[in-house]
């Protein structure tokens, strides 16, 4: 099909049209980037773009990201009018209502068409670079006739500025991502006004600083689009094409300017835009013959699809191929009966090295685990051995040096864990959750299986002090919705929530791993971290005491219960490895657990913030009571440091006493 | 005085042995830093730096920054031999034990010459950046005879890989800070190996595309060194010289690895060392002819500053740079006049608005306040009438436009609050504390006056959606040690918090404001805020339950009480703008507000994540109820966000009589 400008033209119209409408009507949203980048878009979709409205999940396709995901008009009105089952109309019509998947930003979770959420700047784009690395690895793994597609993405201005963009770009350099395309909407306007009011960058030459070919367009003119995007798509680096857009283009008296940005435009600018553009219709209308053209593009994709159908049909691993990217976990027999054997052991190691030596019996079991680290390999212990490296020489890798970049590994592993076929995990030390955190938040956003390992859990690191010790860090994770935090007491239950993160599909993970040694305080039990707490040692006196303990004060627990036993007062110690599975328990559990007697004090131990805790505890015996930490740390060495800061049965003991003769 | 290449190489081995023997002892830290970069080290320190060991606070002194904390024993060193107070020997003996001041990490807070924490890669630069604000805004409002100093700082590779520097170069090279100098330890060495292991970046080109100058120098000749450091002083851009080192130079068998980065040497590596640097010397000692050429250097100082002093005395506006530098604020009864008057009114806007309308009392009142936001000026309302920007072309002005750079902005304002003399806040949206979380975490730790707006608290913002609505971050910040979460209810509280933030000279805070518009619920009271938590409204029937709400929530409250004692049921409204100053109070006041009385239902009322909340409610009669939002929200007007997720009268009411009847 031949597509002269003209044609393109008032197909991108179409797109405005919807942009400014959908906006107005829900006197909210973004109608400056949809139309100042309706003519890149549709040269993208109409000559460029793998894809097929009829199978938004086929593996093959191509990765369409919007990284500014404020503009999500564009990808709304870019998948109603090629064709695909969503959204509909209505749901364009109710943009931004309750109930509409049409969302102010796009939602992975609400369309399948939409690869990624958009919204929170940058991120987009390094979900991308996850997305191009996911594609190298299985194109290493199962050929080029299986996997061989591009990732796509709109950025704006925004996207390029934050912090996480320079980690995303380094990344992607040096791994020379060439399946890598970055469309800039380069229209030289923030919300604050003209981008010289706050950069003077010369953005070109910062992406040729890192290895990227570099290209520029009028975009606003389809013949120098195409021409440049063929250039682009032919290069074999990570490339960025600056399009030179006016933003809300078609606006005739705001075009141009930042109030298009973030405003409806009014009914007085609507009018004279549809007349600026000759566009008759209706709202939510699109004429006939531009419908026509949009879906027949659309349609064009079925047939590059049915071929690749043919080819993995006949691919003697497409059943491998098939349920990788399904998401689905291999056969893990192997892995049971290692456990088992573990119970049976009496192994005193720090749990980040159960973690590795836990990596040491899953990576061969599960090939489409990929690790990596943010330059502390050694530290996070996240390298198996059977894990070559993933780079720019062998794709076929799986392990990743991501370097000294939190955020871009976090969004790199998201965007991984979207494209599918592939199972990230990676590693830092717990305080610099900080630095990827909102990465960490999209993962449990989008829903996706990200594993976090994050070492160096508690003042139980020593000497680094308190700019390396997290306080908050794992009660401020469990505010995260949808995030699994794990923080397990041993070698068993940190092999079990191992087990556990691999298997929630559709959850995040976090696993907060000491660095000091910690002893086998489990010789018996199958999986029990899967209840998220449980009871470890049983009271032997009468019980009047549950002590709730969570990874290295576990063991801290378990000398307090020995303690008050010697003096005849009886104490659980509840384990509670995870308190999100915990809280998804039924009732008679949770009671089995922490039974509704007032009469019984409640202790709850861990090396982190108090508050939280009171969950557990503040309906007990005398308002309960919570050993933690709710200041900053120091340096020193660790047993010095859980001394000075009340972490010894000597110093808890006591003030259990106290409560129990309140 | 002349030192001789060779007397500066004794003087800079002096460092290095410190350096080894300092981590040896601690069996613990990291040598490798401060042995490759004691010659460039020296070389600042003899022949550049501005600084007097007998005044460390001396206002105009430059200021040193090192970005690469872990090297922490380079500074420790420099501040001892230069002369200054702290540390001693002694301190510099008990490296990393507890109670020595010699952290792992250099702490502002322990050594009067450490100007900010280091350790948390990136952020020693970008606060530097904030430094040399301060210094340019300051210059600009008291001229160059006051304040006139560079601000230089080491940084290494981590510090230039982490996307934080992107942000903050591109902010200072905008902002054309032509006195900050950029020394990078250019080792070629990180912790998993070499740098071109994780990045190929040309790192000079970088800084060059953001409008910096580039030097490079061999790091370990002593010419080239002062021929470049003397180019970099000279230039009227900022700055980066990158300095050719050997990670660990001087010990003959490990340097120029990455096992010597962040490791003892081990005794016999440290014999070799002493062997190949010529140092005889026991450990803790220097010789004495080396400790007078250091002596001497530092003090060279004494003259300078006794001339700024004898400049300082004879200035008119003395004594108005001296309370700006001391952190003192200004006279404030123009400002409790206008607060007393705003008591008197109706006005209801949101409280973003509101803190729009308060900066115009404040920030002509306190000339120190330096306003800024994340590209998000108009929805932050952070912009007071009286500031113009602070540009380039002006740096007198109050009002930085920071660009979409929220974790930059916050370094900055670290920066900025650490060098004196000003009183940073800035804005973005709530949700993307996330973003700069860790630099808010810096402000605790280092006790800075860093104020931050954080706008659009809630799903109150409506149809951005998720990834725009913050769920866990108000409490998630509450778990942050040292810092004042406020969220204020209307416009006087707003007011009030605005006030509290202000007076709180070791404690950043945090102002979490409303898209949507308040009611004004307060008519009376003075600065109620100041004890966290007050009651609003006092039941009138028998009281039965008291209810305890934040922000956007407390008109909420002031609903269900009056439904309740419509059905003769009496309920207090407790309003609790900041539980740190409520967690402050005396046990008598708390018990007043939130009495020890379980037949009292408690009930929490806040848009925001319940997990904290039953601190306050679970000792309550029946458990207590805690009515929040412990999902993502959803894209949708505000007002249907609120029904839809149970924040309306009818909806809370029924669950009240429920707890009440159980």
């Amino acid at each position: 099909m031949t597509l002269t400008p003209d044609r393109l033209a008032t197909m991108a119209n179409a797109i405005r049209a919807l942009s400014m409408d959908a906006v107005q009507a829900a006197n909210s949203g973004h109608p400056g980037m949809p139309m100042g980048m309706a003519d890149v878009a549709t040269v993208l979709f109409a000559k460029f773009l793998k894809y097929d409205p009829a199978a938004p999940k086929w593996a093959d396709r191509d990765r369409f990201v919007l990284s500014a995901g404020h503009g999500s008009m564009l990808i709304y009105s870019l998948l109603h009018l090629t064709g695909y089952e969503s959204p509909t109309m209505d749901d364009i019509r109710n943009f931004r209502q309750l109930g509409s998947v049409c969302a102010g930003h796009p939602e992975n979770f609400l369309i399948p068409g939409v690869e990624c959420t958009g919204g929170p700047l940058g991120q987009g784009l390094a979900m991308a670079v996850g997305m191009a690395m996911a594609e190298r690895q299985l194109n290493a793994t199962f050929g080029g006739d299986l996997v061989d597609h591009n990732t796509w993405v709109i950025a704006g201005d925004g996207c390029l500025m934050e912090g996480i963009n320079h980690e995303a770009i380094g990344l992607a350099g040096t791994l020379k991502l060439g399946k890598l395309k970055v469309l800039w909407d380069d229209n030289k306007i923030t919300i604050d006004g003209d981008t010289s009011l706050s950069t003077s960058e010369d953005i070109p030459a910062r992406y040729r600083a890192s290895g990227w070919d570099v290209f520029d367009c009028d975009g606003h003119d389809f013949a120098d689009i195409e021409r440049t995007l063929a250039a682009a798509a032919a290069s074999d680096k990570p490339t960025l094409v600056a399009c030179r857009t006016v933003i809300g283009k078609g606006a005739p008296n705001k075009q141009g300017g930042h109030d298009v940005h973030g405003a409806p435009l009014g009914a007085a600018e609507i009018e004279a835009a549809r007349e600026y553009l000759g566009w008759t219709s209706a709202p939510f209308e699109v004429p006939a013959e531009i419908m026509a053209d949009w879906r027949s593009l659309g349609a064009a994709g079925a047939k590059t699809r049915a071929e690749w159908e043919a080819r993995l049909a006949a691919a003697p691993d497409a059943a491998e191929f098939n349920r990788r990217m399904a998401g689905e976990l291999p056969e893990v027999e192997p892995i049971r009966k290692a456990l088992a054997e573990w119970v049976e052991g009496d192994a005193t190691v720090a749990t980040r090295k159960a973690s590795e030596n836990w990596l040491n019996v899953l990576a061969p079991a599960i090939p489409e685990m990929i690790g990596g680290s943010a330059d502390l390999t050694g530290s996070n212990n996240t390298k198996a051995k059977c894990q070559a490296p993933f780079t720019a020489e062998d794709y076929s890798g799986r392990y990743v040096y991501y370097g000294i970049r939190e955020f871009g590994m976090a969004a790199a592993m998201n965007g991984m864990a979207l494209h599918g076929g592939v199972i990230p995990y990676g590693g830092t030390f717990l305080i610099f959750s900080d630095y990827c955190r909102n990465a960490i938040r999209m993962s449990a956003l989008q829903e996706t299986r990200a594993i976090y390992v994050l070492t160096h859990d508690s003042i139980g690191l020593g000497e680094d002090g308190p700019t390396h010790q997290p306080v908050e860090h794992v009660m401020s994770m469990r505010l995260i919705p949808n995030l699994n935090v794990f923080r397990p007491a041993d070698v068993i239950e940190t092999a079990e929530c191992w087990n556990l993160a691999l298997e929630a599909a559709g959850t995040p993970s976090v696993l907060a791993l000491t660095r000091q040694n910690l002893p086998q305080l489990r010789k018996s039990g199958d999986m029990l971290s899967a209840r998220g707490a449980y009871v470890l040692r049983h009271a032997e006196a009468d019980r009047k005491v549950i002590l709730i303990a969570t990874g290295s004060e576990v063991e801290l627990a378990c000398k307090v219960r020995d303690t008050l036993e010697g003096q005849g007062i009886g104490a659980d110690v509840v384990s509670m490895p995870c308190m999100e599975l915990y809280e998804a328990q039924d009732e008679a559990y949770k009671h089995e657990i922490l039974p509704h007697d007032p009469s019984i004090l409640r202790v709850s131990i861990e090396a982190g913030t108090t508050m939280g805790w009171e969950r557990y505890t503040a309906a007990s015996r005398n308002g309960g009571l919570n050993i933690g930490l709710d200041r900053f740390g120091a340096s020193a060495p660790a047993k010095d440091l859980f001394a000075r800061f009340g972490f010894t049965a000597e110093s808890i003991v006591p003030k259990i006493l106290d409560k129990l003769s309140a």
